[in-house]
């Protein structure tokens, strides 16, 4: 499986132009801050999608530096987005989205919490591993941390977009891997499922 | 020193309210968010450390739930303020910061990188591990995700507010952990020196 899907669909889609200038004060955004685990059928929007992804680690600087810092700045939190038409890794260098795998998984990431699979996209957070010298526990804390700092940008603009999102550690990790070819020197650390909330 | 240290110094001193709606749009700060590791003299005002330490780590609803995520709800994270007179401790239930230790004990953050001593401050994210079961490698990363998260939010409110920071895993973690008499069950996992960036 995992050969087929990258050879049937390895181009890339660029996504819009993400906003950087847009959203709720700072201050507004974190008193609103909120983990929401009942979501509404409401679609992203392309542009939405877009948004949500730069904040989460977009490029933020001419030098390729991200909007999330990472552990000697390794850049090694890898980010795909899970909808119902498949999985696609985000590439913040060129800011575009790679088709990884088709058809829903959105279920590997609920891993039995049913409201998971009420959101429009779940986005995952997986460190590559090779980053580090030695795969030892202070460096899975740091890949840990760099994930934590990662899904806590989805968090903060979530709540100064008006969408909805909450961190999980929850998810079959083991069929993510096997589903993304990334068995090897990767761990699948969160996950946040991104959407709105239901009224 | 623990023991005379708390003994004196026990009385928790009010914040001032801290800012809940203003700063930069917040894809904007993300936009501007960058790791600043050249400090000015400048101080933080008490408003501004009460802004920064509320969003870090703050209540923002009635039941008690923070800015910053953890997991489970544990909140774990515990926050310290090291300044040129001492260390506290940021109490989010109270908005108080509770005196720990008299001194200057900047030094065992900066751990040899002397742009730190020049921060006015530095926050320091210390993990009760107390709150996880079992202290194994997944408690320790789940505890390393929830100090990432709280990281930033310190760095994000930075980049909104004209502040200036970076998250760092270096500094004299077991000489930190002695001087608050938090040798058992606790670990020293991030912290951000904060202050203004000199031009």
């Amino acid at each position: 499986m995992c050969l087929m899907g990258f050879s049937l669909m390895a181009e890339e889609n660029l996504l819009p132009t993400p906003d950087k200038a847009g959203g709720k004060p700072v201050m507004e955004a974190l008193s609103q801050r909120k983990s929401v685990r009942n979501f509404s059928a409401q679609e992203l929007t392309e542009q939405q999608l877009s948004d949500i992804l730069w904040a989460a680690m977009g490029q933020n600087r001419a030098d390729g530096k991200l909007t999330a810092p990472s552990c000697r700045n390794f850049q090694e939190i890898r980010l795909f987005v899970f909808d119902k038409n498949g999985v696609s890794q985000y590439l913040p260098a060129t800011h575009t989205l790679k088709p990884v795998a088709k058809g829903d998984y959105r279920n590997l990431v609920a891993a039995g919490q049913d409201f998971v699979n009420a959101a429009p996209v779940s986005l995952v957070m997986i460190a590559d591993m090779t980053k580090f010298g030695n795969v030892d526990e202070r460096a899975k804390m740091m890949a840990a941390v760099d994930a934590g700092i990662v899904s806590e940008n989805i968090s903060v603009a979530c709540a100064g977009l008006g969408m909805a999102t909450v961190p999980r550690a929850t998810m079959q990790s083991d069929e993510i891997l096997k589903l993304l070819c990334l068995t090897a020197n990767h761990i699948a650390i969160l996950n946040n499922p991104v959407g709105f909330e239901a009224k």
